[in-house]
């Protein structure tokens, strides 16, 4: 189904893109999920063609304002071509906005440039062990010290993405009492991966999701500077909650990017593969489920589709993000899961690229919010 | 979810409509349900109206080339007030369409005028005993009578919606052989219902649709005009087939409308019925049963929006119009039945809008081309 | 798969009461249906053949105790046969048992020798306008009568099956107040239909179950004589639990009966309709519908075979009895409505008896409590 | 929901095995799981406790006929320890059957004592890269040597389960021409794996399964001598097909019983952890999660117990076999994805033994046959 979101420009970003992944990631990219991250060389290349600078001004060496359908482009190519660019779509798509959104003119100019430039990697950490997608429930503490000129960082986070290879981490801590709506006292921080009592611990092993690592980080006695507090001191709360409509359509973007990616994959398998002496394509099960799947895709990507220009005219709502996000990454689980069960037993081995996007999608209805808590957010939508 | 398709003007008919339903439909819809049918009166108030002229040339009485969505606006409308128009939709939506694109320059000022007034409901048999979605079966004969100026009409047809109201009926027969590739021989033609030998015969008693009378019909030495023939006699294959994608995404329409008529019913129905003290509303079942379903619209609203807008630019291709009714018919299905079974035994009793939506519901998966023959028509677009 | 449940007396009773339908049944039962509900003098025959004495005691005129498995075999029989004894299972399954458990020596001798004769209908008045499942909120009252021989019913039942034709009605009225375990204050009384006060009301129009009269009937000044008090006054509420183990069991033993009653039709369905020129069972996604059937089917159909053995031992729990009702309903649920599907348009028409499995089918996942009261009652059992 | 298959017998095995597991496997297992295998050592201690002398005749030092359920037990008490005893399972529930139905006397004497002890390791080689459940595409060839008393294999084999740790592989080799019907000219041999010729080739990285070694196995010009051809040459299509309705039942068995280890892990998580200041278990939705779990479980757990009776008294049919396999593995799926989504973030790590039950899980739905082939054995028994 045509698509009509997609100009001229879009199209040729989308060429040059993927001649980008087909020479600088395809044939490296077996070797950076062995060792679990990209090289940070590979955040200056993305930088050198000006991936990592959408959206920043271009005063600090960014593309200046940048349509979402940019990183969509990304995304999509990337899932064709069985690459994850992971790492970079955390840094760029999740985190960068925060800094755009709250850092003042002093941090602006230290950090945009960086980021700009593919100098900088940076990471969020929200997830405590036991809080999940209760943000109230933070415990790490920014503690002001008395000596004027910094915060000390105590505490533990998990389920942290980037915390290996982050040159920068965003970290939400508590630095005054809950009250009583529960949303006071929390206050985020930029923190330079390299000062003393930050520490990455356990890689976690999971599921899939292989080459991004996530991780537990600890902080012991972490000295932040004053000047490192980003935005008003106790609104954390809401500067969070700020950004996930678009994280979410991000996380809905990516569901329909992977599951075109699933049905391209099952469509040629099929073609070529041959049971009892004919293609599995010619079987009626066969094209009735990529039917199905195909059908699914279409919905979810104009609903995608939709959503994204209702964003670029900020009339995307945070229920219809949360919409967009339970919607997508259900789709993309049913559909990935059809297409691998196509392929047979090949599709269990991670050798083939349907196995991995099988590991890889099925945190997709967890995090960013559960997809229960999506449905929460869209009930309480539905007033009398 | 905000959506885009509709501008002012849409929004003024709607505005319109909404009140004309108030003040000519809701209140006699009982009555007509229970005999089964709209008065013809009725068909001339939409005249009044001017929906019966959509996209009927302004020469012949009517509006001109109207936008699918006005069609849409009524179709949502219609479900929201818990009436069906189906005698309406099939009338102008289903049939008309074969008259504009086929008929003579004669044929048009003599059928299209009746059209814009109201005074000509319409009616297509295509279906045979036995032939359901496989057209090329069809065996009802027109023999080309020696005298020269009629063709002869002899067989039967099923599953006929409007039969017994329509004025004109469109008539698929066989005036040739079917030849190598099973599509030759059949033509269309137009019979004026009151003419001898054309028969309604049983009407049959469905699980839903009560008010859409489906009948059988037969055809005894039926004589019908040279004039009347539709097109280029042996053409009817083609035909056929030409406004299926459009009477499709009419079906996936209207799967959008009844679903969201079903969500409102249970919304409401949840919010104001009780079980053990507090309102259904506030159990987190009803919640997330009703959160999924709004996604679920969501996303096929989506779809539907953006292919009625692909169908105005020619764009919509068969493969694209068969996505859209599996996808929106399926889903109807679904939200639907969740929608029932939130209203617990009442959703069961015909009196509430809820049962009547999920008897009628059944059949959009299977008219129109079952949505097996969607899947098989999407499945062939997927080459190597 | 073989069942292991019935024995060769099981076979016999099989065989005789297939004959039974054919002979008794199958030709009158369009005409019943027409007129809403079975002639009197079929449950005589029903007596006759011994099946309304099942479980009542030799010296009134039963089979004595009876093992479940005849009823199944009944539901079986009919559903195969495509005609309802809803009237009759009602009476016998789940009405007689409350005169079985709870009438006195007096009331026994009264009343079972009647209903084992085929000479009693028995109904059971339970909901109320607004209460649903939930008991507690019954508002129809019984008041003592100052002359000390009867009580006086003033109320109003709605949902009542059987309702038009019973001789014996079971009510449910409040003797006293709830109390603080909202529990108290419930009393059984069987009425005698023909007494002054108590009137049959609107039947319901119901999607399905047209065979089965539900009605709202409503207790004016009622005099119910004291002798005719069930059970303990004041202890309704739990009499009206104790049976429902069983009465779910029937539901699940239904959804069996009738999902294989719809394989049987869609199989034999399909090989005998051709599209495109062969059978649609020779379409492959014909055959995986059926195979995904048979396999709901069985798995549900051990759960009950399983079940009616545990049951006839005293070891089916209430939450073994939820787990059947919620299982079998749900299953039964999707197998019609697969069977349907594989109907085409026919499916949809009434004199199909796949249409009237659907239409009837989908209050089994609401009455007898609705399958969210199962997922309650089951996650009650989950203790840490 | 009270089973009853198991006796005292089965109670009593069932605790030893517990302690069995506690004592030996469960602090041992990450170690194993890390480095792909068991060891050696441990088949020799269950075969101290006696569980690989199953079926084996006492005169070879096994434990004689023994029910089926014994391995039952084994596999649902594996499962709710959170170990995998996929090498065993697979040598004795597998690949013993093999040598117990076609080795002669000679070999019995040879072999049994060894399988009984635990010093066997069993596999078997059928599969090959292309030919997937299609065995009379089989190429791998033994051609007898002109020195009359060996068969000399070449060929390659993948998906081989145990292939690292093996002593013994049953290979099914092309002795001859297919044959009209496709059948004909396959052969089994049982290799001895320190055999020239024969190599282990590439371990395949799978979704899950991590402890199972699934290899590569290649062999070239392996020599077999003459005695260790198993069964008649040339009819081996037929022993293959043979025992699949027992190792189906198996797979149905292990779908039951990661199933009801999965309930209970969510359970106890929901009852452990806290969101929003409430445990997990407490909201609505994750009681309607689990219940609907526990009712699919009883049913297909129902079905299984019941083949597992049919299949002792030889009743069991391949349908039904396929009947048990497709069910239980597809309601696997479906609980154990459930019950992922219920453990939250965590559900996605592998050190929680949700995660890995969700990655084992998958390939149930493929191996032993696909369900697209249990469903199209299953539609080939639905006559008309």
């Amino acid at each position: 189904m045509k698509r009509t979101i997609f100009d001229d420009q879009h199209d040729a970003f989308r060429e040059m893109f993927r001649s980008f992944l087909r020479k600088e990631v395809v044939s490296e990219f077996p070797k950076w999920e062995e060792q679990g991250y990209a090289p940070r060389e590979f955040f200056r290349k993305l930088g050198d063609i000006g991936v990592t600078g959408f959206d920043i001004p271009e005063q600090y060496g960014g593309a200046g304002p940048t349509s979402y359908r940019y990183l969509m482009v990304i995304g999509e190519e990337a899932a064709l071509a069985g690459v994850s660019l992971g790492n970079y779509q955390a840094s760029s798509g999740i985190v960068l906005p925060y800094l755009l959104m709250l850092a003042n003119e002093e941090q602006r100019a230290r950090w945009l440039p960086l980021c700009a430039r593919g100098e900088a990697v940076l990471s969020v950490a929200m997830t405590e062990p036991g809080t999940g997608s209760d943000l109230a429930a933070i415990r790490t503490t920014a503690t002001f010290s008395p000596d004027g000129d910094h915060y000390v960082l105590n505490g533990a986070k998990t389920f942290i993405t980037n915390a290996s290879q982050a040159t920068h981490m965003i970290v939400a801590a508590r630095t005054g009492e809950p009250g009583a709506d529960r949303r006071g006292g929390l206050s985020l921080f930029v923190l330079d991966t390299t000062t003393p009592g930050f520490e990455v611990g356990r890689r976690l092993d999971k599921i899939g999701l292989k080459f991004s690592d996530t991780c537990e980080v600890s902080f012991t006695d972490v000295r932040v500077p004053v000047g490192d507090l980003l935005g008003t001191e106790g609104a954390a709360f809401d500067y969070l909650g700020r950004n996930l409509p678009r994280e979410r359509l991000a996380m809905a973007a990516g569901g329909c990017a992977t599951a075109a990616a699933a049905i391209a994959h099952a469509n040629s398998y099929t073609h070529e593969r041959q049971v009892f002496g004919k293609p599995v394509a010619s079987f009626q099960n066969t094209k009735f489920v990529l039917a199905e799947c195909v059908a699914e895709l279409a919905a979810a990507q104009a609903l995608v589709d939709h959503a994204v220009l209702l964003e670029e005219t900020s009339e995307l709502s945070a229920v219809d993000a949360a919409i967009c996000k339970l919607h997508c990454t259900e789709m993309a689980g049913r559909v990935i899961d059809k297409c691998l069960q196509l392929h047979g037993g090949y599709g269990y081995i991670l050798e083939y690229p349907i196995a991995r996007l099988y590991a890889d999608t099925r945190v997709s209805r967890i995090y960013g919010g559960t997809n229960e808590v999506m449905k929460t957010i869209i009930a309480k939508s539905l007033s009398r």
